[in-house]
């Protein structure tokens, strides 16, 4: 019997992570991270399917496309604060939805306070760093228990 | 010697947490909810001191008694969105602090989408229900272990 | 059989009534207007558990301790303006909410037009002097006898 | 000696009263308030003018016709949001003023959470049903008793 | 048996069809424009009850006469951006509302961009002409016979 | 041959002008600046057409009535600042139009800063008494005498 | 000689039309709707061109493409809200524009109140379903034959 | 016996009269004007104290010289907009205030919509070209001869 | 006799002063600060009544205690900016009210650029460190000897 | 060895203090304060240097011939609102730099709530009347002498 | 030894230069203007990588992908306005950036008023048409040749 | 025949360009730029005439002075934000008009992000140091010699 598959989407400019701001995003890179998703989603029982892309309608390509997954973590990077097509593909999945942001943008620039995905995101993880993926598996992984709340 | 002691400090009307919308916030109470911190610490190696005021003034005092703990988590329910005197205390804390909401605060009120805490906070749990709690543990475990950012 | 007690709150600076602007508020002092209302709810076949408090997190604490009785009438003074925790504690109540104000807050400072009470409360009466809580306790006890909304 | 007499003004759409959305506004029609509104300054010692029009400038028409009146209960409906020429003409009333509204404006539409006639009226009644009419009867045969404020 | 009556209500200065702006609204006239509205609703098997008004008074209780017709067509004129009663009225309509506006409101000053009809509408189309009265017609009766959307 | 004749339009409550706040308006009636106007009209070769009303629709009426008049004289009261019908009516009339206001509603409530009429106006005189409509005659005959803009 | 080709395009998820939300926009798919306008436009004489993406860059390069054609009918989908790019690109057409909307967008949330498209579009037709589209053709072949307004 | 004098006061750039945008202004000169000025002055029995000044500090001080003249006629050209400093000043002033405007302010730029000086000045003439002076000149005389309003 | 008493309240987190962020406000402590008032108090003739609270309602209450004083001075914290519960407490004082802060409020945050209570004070000190106080103990001596205001 | 000297601004209409508004600016004149202030900071080990201007650019070039004096007291009066160039001028400043107002600019206007030079200043000083200006030289001697905070 | 390498990036609709509006932008097509660039680099000593896309994504990737040339001149078009993604590439690039606008785009639309690249670039060149581009090249060759800032 | 001549004209506080904020503005003098303007003009085959004032009515009158030159390049400075004044004059000038800031100002406060020249400049170029006045010059003699755009 197959594992349920939880959808990693990582939105423009997180292809380079590791090296952009290495004392805000840390140094590890965005293959790093996916191995780190990965080890974490198997050992709450799930498979991941991770991507990346700079551009805005493939990011609502890859939701459509993964709209029946188990649930989704998105950081949509820019796109968060910008983009009201990526907020309506979100809302076409059925599972648990964790948007994650690695920085703290509640501590930057005003326009990084408005995200169009919260609302229709089940939960929200801000500022814990490259953790907050792992966190955000563990919520849905919860979620897909019965977990309360 | 002693482990590491991270407070969890929660706001006004949390006392009725299981009775208070249930649909919205679970039927679990806040007694539950200690008792499930005190374990997922105890796995981290942590102690918690967990306390819960309906008074701003002794949020702020109990933030200023606590400031050299090893880390804050705090749920200051409603004084989130209107106590700078909570952020101020929260300016004096040493180790890394996380803000905690059980429900999705982005997909209520707009009165909600605004804290005076987030960007003094480490990061922020929003949507998680009492899960929330956990996984902001573990975060400030985390960062005590040294993780990145 | 006991009779229906109904909650009638004050929020700060009403300990002063009578001294505090009496061209605006009137003579009476609190005690006075306890009297009138404890007289008033008697006529309607109602008791009435009258309180007063400077402290936001005490309003609050009282809300949650009377929230299932018949019903309550509130005036909050400032805090009207400025307090989420004491709407969130009033969203717990389960009889009809009136909201008095003595004066006419609408022909004052523009930060007392809006009330954080207001969309939670079941009606709110404004500028009818101490009256206005003898009227309230009408309005609830009509209620209470399924009076027409 | 002839009976102090108290303007009752209805703005637009009141006329449906009972049909449009009766769970908001009760299946009560206008006739049957006005009899209400009838028998109870009656009961205050007063009589009542009552009238409804959809027109804007036949309420201006009418506030200045009853300008002495004894007082004036005024629902303006809509009007209240939108007329500055009701505002004014209520300027010229002699005697106090209570705006009513059937509903809880405060928990409807953003539109409706201004009135240009609050802060010239002497006091508002928001909430308490058709009873709000009463209430306001009794509110201003007190003020013409010399009750206190 | 008798066919469905559609409503089409005109505001302020439409009375003037034909010679204000030509060069924005054409020289039909609005007797003009009632034939061709009267023609096209008969190919679609309805009748056309046709009116205008400068008065919003008027306009209100025109709705209100016309509330049980099978759909109404209103373009509303000035009044579009300025009465919530015109729209409380259309709140009472049972069949499909089409609001019609002959020039392109987006395209002209700032206090056209918002309709306080819109939301309580069911359609709206904008900038098609006159065309846009018989394009309104068509889309009620294709709601009347069940059409999709 | 006929002399031109310039309308002299007045809004709603300036029927009780003389009676309303005289300390503001003065205790002249409506009458004698008709009188005034007739006078001063006289003396500068001009006949006047001197009207009023409470209702929004009927001064859309007059003003398309009298829109091939040599000029007009407006002082819509309150609907200088919600009417943008009374303003698309304006719009239709080909000589210069001088908006009055008998105040200086610069000096009174933040609402009555702004008027929907003065870009549509030729010219706009404020704050000069009654004596602005004799200046707005004069202003008016003047520019059909060809004098500079 | 060749028919007139009318462009109509669609912006993102409109790709899985009659999945998202079918009590909001029907369960027509968007090859249904194809088939429809190009039956539609059959009818007027006329050749469709219909296509969709979820990229932003690749509609302005259809509508780059594209800019001579008859007419276009576009349904940029959340792209409305947020697109200079598109509407500059707009800017390039010759022929009339018709913006579409399936649902009523005024009715939805405040994000969607705004269209960067409609005051470069000719005409704008809202909430009247997929039949929006055969309007939306039915307008544009009026103006190729020279239709008012 | 010395006649009153009445101050007229030009603002930065008005020394260019007659050449800048004549199509607005007219062709005529400042000296032009202040002929006109002088003369119809004299016909009202008063002399004219006429200045112009490109500094808004001259513009202070000048007001300070003469603010015990019979009134102050001002174009206060760009500063209108800008300076609290000549507010300040013209609330020295002890006889009445005209702001004139050659231009119909109000038909610009939405920055020339608000004036810093009209709340303290009596009235305001705008639009009324160059004859707005001479306007303003009966009004200030109308007042020194105790006119109404 | 007795000597003039003055109240120097201090609000929330003002009993950390000295640890709190030293290089903004010193290294002296509260008990530090308490000597120097009362030892410049002395200087004036004067005692100090120095108390400090977390509490929004224990400052309310304090003010009210001390509301006979001879003047007060008020360092709110972070109250200043979010409690119109200590404005309207500060409003029944009959003495001087000098407003202090240590540090310069108006070059940190937004949202301490404004304060409640600034209104009903009789004047405000701002950024001159702890000698504010002295300096604001000073103004309330001068004013109790008649000094100019 | 010359002793430090304090730069003393005074901005625009305060030539005339002691005649404008007495009842807010007391009687005494600017030669008057110069006077006391020569005093007071001889008092102080200082000497002054006392100006005023009602040009801004007069203000702009006197802080910058006295940008190396040991401090700066300034009340720019009402170019404290308006003037970007006078806080450009103050960054040049080396010393300490005290802002003064001798009323109670937050009990006023509006537009006098903001100041662009508060943030730019060391510190300020509202509401104390004139002895707010030897308040302001005590604070500057203070720094001088190394004082805290 | 190889020379420095500028890149020129072009945003949407830039592909179509000298069709679109040519009295704004002129008649230069985009391949006219590549050729131009080259020159004028070559004249600096410098090579110029010359690209343009309508996809926000590409130039996201474009971006990242050039990151480390000598300087980036960037005309993004409408992205100008509405990208936090391309902002979020430039702060990866290492060297100067020149943002280029052929238009001036401020005397157009209010949304072309606000750039989210402006303060992440090193400079910004407006309104001066394509030559803006060999000015941009001129003002990083002379920030590579340690041109004064 | 004499050589065109574009006038360089410098606001408030440039005249200490040099010294103040070297890091931001260079260690260059005014005197210098004025060397390097004429030489880079003298290339171009202009002459300059380059003026500083740090009075806003001087920078007005210099510019209606020179407003037949071949061109202005104007660094206002600080009256760039808040000067109508000087965008009038800007106004009359024929030739082009470039305006310049040294600094990036849109990195800079919020207040320095609006200018009230930009738009009736010809173009504006920023962030470039001192080089952007040359680009200026350069901006201007390729208008003076037909250049596109």
């Amino acid at each position: 019997m197959s594992r349920p598959v939880i959808a990693v989407l990582n939105g423009p400019n997180l292809n380079l992570l590791g090296e952009r701001q290495p004392e805000v995003y840390g140094s590890e890179t965005l293959a790093d991270l996916e191995r780190r998703c990965v080890a974490h989603a198997d050992g709450l029982g799930c498979d991941v399917d991770f991507r990346q892309s700079n551009h805005e309608g493939d990011l609502v390509s890859m939701i459509q496309e993964l709209r029946r997954s188990a649930g989704v973590v998105i950081n949509a990077g820019a796109y968060t604060h910008t983009s009201i097509a990526i907020r309506d593909a979100l809302a076409l999945v059925q599972g648990p939805i964790i948007e994650v942001h690695i920085s703290n943008v509640h501590a930057r620039e005003g326009f990084r306070q408005h995200s169009y995905l919260s609302d229709v995101a089940t939960g929200v993880i801000v500022g814990c760093g490259t953790l907050g993926y792992e966190l955000a598996l563990s919520a849905i992984a919860s979620k897909l228990d019965g977990g309360v709340g």
